[in-house]
C-alpha cells in the first residue's frame, strides 16, 4: 500500500523544511493561553494566523469558529476553533478529520525557562517553545505534510477528504468543545479522526497511542474569617481553612494510594492480563522515566506498574495550593481562605458527570462547621480507548513505519484529549498520531519539540492520506 | 497610694493630647515591617524617629541598639532596637523597664484595608494604622505618660528609675532579642519589667494580663519533581510535594484537635481548677467573641473551653500553604515544591528548644521517598506566668482602676512576647499594661485602637510609677 513514493516525499520535505520551522516559530510567537482570560486576545490571534496558514497550504475553506456564541453563563467564555476543508475530488474517498489545538499552557520566564517561553529558539536540534509539542508543532506538521504527499503523488487534491479542527481551548479543559462539535457536527462528518495532540515511547521506540484518560479539574475555595486574624489572640479556637484544605488533600487518598472518594473506581475498565503483559514488554526504564520525569521516586496505586498507573488508572493530584501568609518570613496568622486546584484523571468506564458529582459532595461532606466553600469545574475531558486491530489503526502504524523505518509499538497516553467527544458525537473511530517524547516538557519549562522527529511527523502525515482511502475500500471503519 | 492627684494627671493629658495623637500618627507613617527584608531602612528610621520622640520627651538617655552584630550567621539579620533611661533622682527608688516594640506586621492596602495602612487617619474615635494598637500606640503612651506623672508631681524626674527598651523585631520572632538582652544585662537591670504590648479583656472590663504563651514558628519547603511536570503525563505515579504539605499539615492534629506530634504536651502546666474557675467567671460571651474573631464557628482542643483554647493551651496552626499553580483558572501539573508555614504557641512547661527539635523529627520522619525538605525556625519566644497576687501586679492593678474607674479583672493573653527572656535574663518579675481590645485587628486589615482606651493607657502610666515607688518599700518584688 506504499502509493506515496517515500523518496520524493522526503526530497520535498528536505526542500521546504527551513519555510516551514520559520511559520512555525512565528506561531508559537503567540502567547495563546486560553486559562488566562487576559490572553484571549492571542488565542484569537493564533487562531487568525492558522487560518490564514492554512489557506496558504492550499486549504479551499478555512474558518474561525468562535465558541463565544456556545459558552454556558458563568462558564468559561469560549476561544475560536479553526476549521479548515481540502475535498479529494474523489467520491469514493473516505473523510478523515484532523484534531489539534492551538491555545498552549501557561508560561513566564520566571517560572525557570532558559529562554523566553514564547521567543522560540533552536538548539543542538530542538526547538524551543510553548507549544512546540504540545500541540502547535504537532498540528502544523500536517501542513507540510499534505503539501509533501500531493507533491510526491501529482495530486492537486489529498486522496481523503481532509478535514482539519484546531481547537483553541484545550488547555482550559475543552469547556465549549463538545457543544461546538454538537452544533457543527454535520461540517465535521467524517469517517475517522486523527488525533495529533499525544506522544511517544521514545526517539527510538516509535509507538501509536491507542487511548487517552480523561479529566475532571477543580478549584475549591475555602474560607474562614472574614480576614486574617491573629494566631495568639485567636488560634486554635477557630476553624482554619488553610489546615482544611490540606486535610481535604490529606482525605483523598488512602494508605494504598487509591483515591478515598467513596464510589470513585465504580465501573472502572479494570486492565486485561493480556493489556498489563503488553505494557510490561515495553521497554521501561523506570530510572530512566524518572529523570524524565525530574522526580526522586516512583509513589502511586499499590498493585499497579508505574505504566499502569499513567495510562489506565485513574487519579487524583493537586495541582496547586494556597491560602494565608506567603510572602517572606513568617506572619502568625489564622488565614481567611484557602485554595485547592484538583484534578481527576479518569479512564474507560467512568463517568465525567458522576465524578463531578461524587467530588462536590465528598468535600460538602467533610467540611467542619465555620468553614463555607465553593467548588468549581473547569469542565471535563471523556475517557477514550481505540481497539488495537482496527484498520484505520493499522495504517496510520504502516505511515509511521516507513516514516521511522522501523517497528511500531502500542501505548496509551495518561493525558487528556476531547477525543472522546469527538467519538461520541461523529460516532466515528479515533486514532492517535503524536511524535512527541516525554521530555518534550509538555506543561512545563523549557517545553520543546525535536526537530528530527517533527520532520518525521511531516513524513508520516505525508504517507497516511493515500494509505487511508486505500485501506478503506477493504470496510466499514465504525466500531462495533 | 494616691500619690498623684488624678485631676491634675487628667488636666494634663487633656491639654497636650492632640499634640500627642499628631506626634503618634508620625510614627504610625513609617513602616517598619521587620518580616520584610526590603523595608529594614524603615525599620531603622522607626527606630530613629523613636529616639528623637524620647529625647524630646525628656529622656537623658536615648540610644539605638543595632542587633545586627548579635545575629546568628544565616539567621535573620537583626533590627535596632530602642533604649531610653531616665533616672529618678532617689537612691532608694525602684527601677522599671518598660518593654515595646515598633516593629510591625505586613500590611498592604491590597489585603482589604479601607485606607492606606500607612497613612493614620482618625474615624469615629479610632486611630486605624498598622500598628496602631501592635504596639506603636500602646508604647508611646507612656511618653506621655511619665510627662503628665511629672506635670502632676511636680517632680523634675520620674518617681522611679525608668528604663524602656522597644525593640524592632518582635514582629518576626524577636530573634536577636535573647543575645541582645544578654549583652546588655547590665544597662538593663532592674527590679520589675512592664510589658505594654497585650491588650484588656474589652472596654467595659479592664483587666491586667498575667501571662503569655509562647511561640515557634517556621516555615518548611518541600520539594518533589525539578520542575513543574504534566499530571497526565505523570500524575499518579510520582509523590506530590503539595500533596505532602497538605497530609504533614493534616497529621498535625489528631481526632480531638490535640497537636500529634509525639512528646509535644510534656511538660505543660495544666490549668487547676481554680484557674478554670476564674476563666469561666469572666463575662465571656462566645457569640461576641466569635464576630471579634471574623469566624462563624469555633473549634479546638476536646476537653477545653474556648479562653482555656487561646489562653492556656498550646496549638498547632498553618499561617500560609502554597505549592503549584495559584493564578486563574486550572493547570494540570505535579508542583515542583510546595511550601508551608506553621507556628505553635506553647505554654508554661514547654521549652521552646525542645519542641522546635520535636518538629523537626516528626517532619522528616513523615515524608516519603522522593521529597527532600528543608525546615527553618523563625526563633522562638518562650511562654510566661506572672503570679496573680504579686505586689508590683497589684500596683499596675491600682492604677489602671484609677484610670479606668472600676475594678480591675485579670487574664491571659493567647499571643506571644519576649516578655519571659526579660524574665529569665534579668530575674525579675514581668507585669502587663496593655489597653488594647480584641476588635483592634492586630496582625488584620484596618488595625486601629481606640482612642478614649489609648488616653487611658496615658493616665495609667502617668499614676504607676508613684504607686510602683510606694509598693517597692513593701518588700522584694522578686519571684521565689
Amino acid at each position: 500500500m506504499s502509493t506515496t513514493p517515500d523518496s520524493a516525499v522526503r526530497t520535498y520535505i528536505e526542500a521546504h523544511k527551513t519555510a516551514f520551522l520559520d511559520d512555525l516559530a512565528d506561531w508559537l510567537r503567540i502567547p495563546s493561553v486560553s486559562a488566562d482570560p487576559d490572553r484571549s486576545a492571542d488565542v484569537r490571534r493564533s487562531a487568525e494566523w492558522l487560518a490564514a496558514a492554512l489557506t496558504r497550504t492550499g486549504f479551499p475553506v478555512t474558518e474561525i469558529w468562535d465558541t463565544r456564541p456556545l459558552a454556558l453563563p458563568g462558564g468559561p467564555p469560549g476561544a475560536p476553533a479553526v476549521y479548515a476543508e481540502w475535498p479529494s475530488g474523489d467520491p469514493d474517498a473516505p473523510t478523515v478529520l484532523v484534531y489539534g489545538h492551538h491555545d498552549v499552557q501557561p508560561a513566564a520566564r520566571a517560572d525557570g525557562w532558559d529562554t523566553d517561553p514564547f521567543e522560540p529558539v533552536v538548539r543542538d536540534g530542538r526547538l524551543y517553545a510553548r507549544g512546540a509539542a504540545d500541540d502547535k508543532g504537532q498540528v502544523f506538521f500536517h501542513a507540510l505534510g499534505v503539501r509533501a504527499h500531493l507533491a510526491a503523488t501529482g495530486r492537486t487534491a489529498p486522496a481523503v477528504n481532509l478535514k482539519l479542527l484546531i481547537e483553541g481551548e484545550e488547555e482550559s479543559g475543552s469547556p465549549n468543545f463538545p457543544a461546538l462539535i454538537k452544533a457543527r457536527a454535520d461540517r465535521l462528518a467524517c469517517d475517522a479522526v486523527i488525533v495529533s495532540d499525544t506522544g511517544m515511547w521514545s526517539e527510538d521506540t516509535p509507538t501509536v497511542c491507542t487511548g487517552m484518560r480523561g479529566l475532571a479539574d477543580c478549584q475549591i475555595d475555602l474560607y474562614g474569617p472574614d480576614q486574617d486574624i491573629h494566631s495568639g489572640s485567636f488560634g486554635g479556637a477557630v476553624p482554619n481553612p488553610a489546615a482544611e484544605a490540606a486535610r481535604l488533600v490529606a482525605a483523598l487518598h488512602d494508605a494504598d494510594h487509591r483515591v478515598a472518594i467513596p464510589g470513585f473506581y465504580d465501573g472502572v475498565v479494570e486492565l486485561t492480563d493480556q493489556e498489563r503483559e503488553l505494557f510490561a514488554e515495553l521497554p521501561f526504564d523506570e530510572a530512566r522515566w524518572l529523570r524524565t520525569a525530574k522526580s526522586y521516586a516512583t509513589s502511586g496505586e499499590v498493585g499497579h506498574t508505574t505504566l499502569e498507573r499513567i495510562w489506565a488508572r485513574p487519579t487524583a493530584e493537586v495541582n496547586g495550593i494556597g491560602g494565608g501568609y506567603q510572602g517572606p518570613g513568617g506572619k502568625t496568622i489564622v488565614p481567611a481562605s484557602a485554595q485547592l486546584k484538583l484534578s481527576f484523571r479518569l479512564v474507560a468506564g467512568q463517568d465525567t458527570d458522576r465524578i463531578q458529582r461524587l467530588v462536590t459532595e465528598w468535600v460538602a461532606d467533610r467540611l467542619p462547621a465555620g468553614i463555607r466553600h465553593e467548588i468549581t469545574f473547569w469542565g471535563a475531558t471523556r475517557p477514550c480507548l481505540t481497539p488495537l486491530d482496527h484498520p484505520a489503526l493499522q495504517s496510520v502504524v504502516r505511515a509511521m513505519g516507513r516514516a521511522f523505518g522501523t517497528g511500531i509499538r502500542f501505548t496509551r497516553e495518561g493525558g487528556s484529549g476531547p477525543a472522546a467527544d469527538l467519538q461520541d458525537v461523529l460516532d466515528v473511530p479515533v486514532l492517535f498520531l503524536g511524535i512527541s517524547v516525554p521530555s518534550d516538557g509538555w506543561h512545563s519549562v523549557n517545553e520543546k519539540v525535536e526537530l528530527d522527529l517533527l520532520l518525521k511527523g511531516v513524513e508520516t502525515s505525508a504517507y497516511l492520506w493515500s494509505d487511508l482511502a486505500e485501506t478503506r475500500t477493504t470496510g466499514s471503519w465504525k466500531q462495533t
